[in-house]
């Protein structure tokens, strides 16, 4: 039994206050199949291409994770460049190149067909709907979305967070899908698109959980040294699910 | 036995994206005596002018607030008028008419001197210090600061908490007191300044309060409506002392 895990994996340049790296390996897939491999099985779906190196091969498995469905193909792996501001709490994209992500069709192995846990990175809708298509004993499906989607591709993104069990956002991005500034407002009228719960990150505030009876609400642990904030939403996705 | 509190009482005109109002009752010493009157007896040193309203007169001793501190001399009311952003985490101030608050030498009635517990309101760092040297038997003293008395008058605002025993300031001006943009390092800087306990206002997002063994964080009250957050961290304030 274990957590099906569709997403991007990807290279990252990252630039912050303390330093510069021009390629480490990053993609929400990555980073939530590391964070939820500390508490359950994992197996992922997704693609890179052939400069995918062995050693960060070595780190998904030294994890125990399942890369069955980690396919490669001929191009480069997806790349994605960023810099942060000051605080960290803003940042620029400095270049995506999609690469062989642009033609991804995810196909999901025989054996990850009847897991019963699926988590959606954020990726287009579309793709998410399709995964959640070939999947044939789910107990709790979930994921993730951004601006992007929620701007210019609404009518697929709703059609898609329907299915849901789940969804996992920040909080402008709540507000954003909601069309409604205060958080409370913006998040009932999210459970009524379809997801019995919705959980809204707040940075480095934390989160808030809320379903129709309620909601939970929990600080963020207050780091001494924050060093590059990358991919943090997703490890709270993947230790959440 | 009573807290006694030091500060302004005005009238502010407010504009937020619900309504606007000319002229209503406002002033650090208003909102945290009115917040602090649930809790214990409040007895308040601040002064106002010929224009104030008996109406207000009367709000504040149906609260049991005694008023023998509360100089009234020859001019008019301490005036602010602001306007609040869109989201009302941000305002502009339009408008300040220090009035009869510009000549303000807070004189302590002789009842008031051997009371034990004293909140000094957001005012010049030399009133506040000049309070503080009237009282004859304090057990807890503490107050509230803001950036302007950060940056233009450091020296003399470092000598009065120096004789505090806990400070209440939110997070941006924390990270200024401290000239350390990390809150949780921000803390201890602060901490070796003189109070004992700091606590850390963050709007909607709560507080947290930091002692020298450890801190302790609440997030903050999910409101439905935000009508006027003109005061918030003025009760809060108050309520916590």
């Amino acid at each position: 039994m274990s957590l099906v895990v569709v997403g991007s994996v990807a290279y990252d340049g990252v630039e912050t206050p303390h330093g510069k790296v021009d390629r480490m390996l990053g993609g929400a897939c990555t980073y939530i199949s590391l964070a939820a491999s500390y508490f359950t099985r994992v197996s992922i779906v997704a693609v890179v291409g052939e400069d995918f190196a062995q050693q960060d091969v070595d780190l998904l498995t030294s994890r125990g994770i399942d890369l069955e469905g980690l396919e490669r193909v001929p191009g480069k792996t997806f790349f994605w460049a960023g810099v942060y501001s000051a605080d960290m709490n803003d940042r620029t994209t400095l270049r995506t190149d999609l690469n062989v992500f642009a033609g991804f069709q995810p196909k999901l192995p025989p054996g990850y067909r009847s897991q019963p846990y699926l988590l959606l990175g954020n990726i287009q809708p579309e793709l998410q709907r399709s995964v959640r298509a070939q999947m044939n004993g789910l107990r709790l499906v979930g994921g993730d979305t951004m601006n992007y989607w929620i701007a210019d591709h609404r009518a697929e993104l709703l059609k898609t967070i329907a299915e849901w069990d789940f969804l996992l956002i920040n909080d402008s991005e709540a507000r954003m899908l909601a069309g409604q500034n205060n958080l409370r407002r913006a998040a009932e009228k999210i459970l009524g698109m379809g997801p019995h719960t919705l959980v809204i990150k707040r940075g480095e505030y934390g989160a808030i959980l809320f379903r129709e009876d309620g909601h939970f609400m929990v600080p963020g642990y207050l780091l001494q040294e924050v060093f590059d904030p990358t991919g943090a939403g997703d490890c709270f996705a993947g230790s959440f699910s």
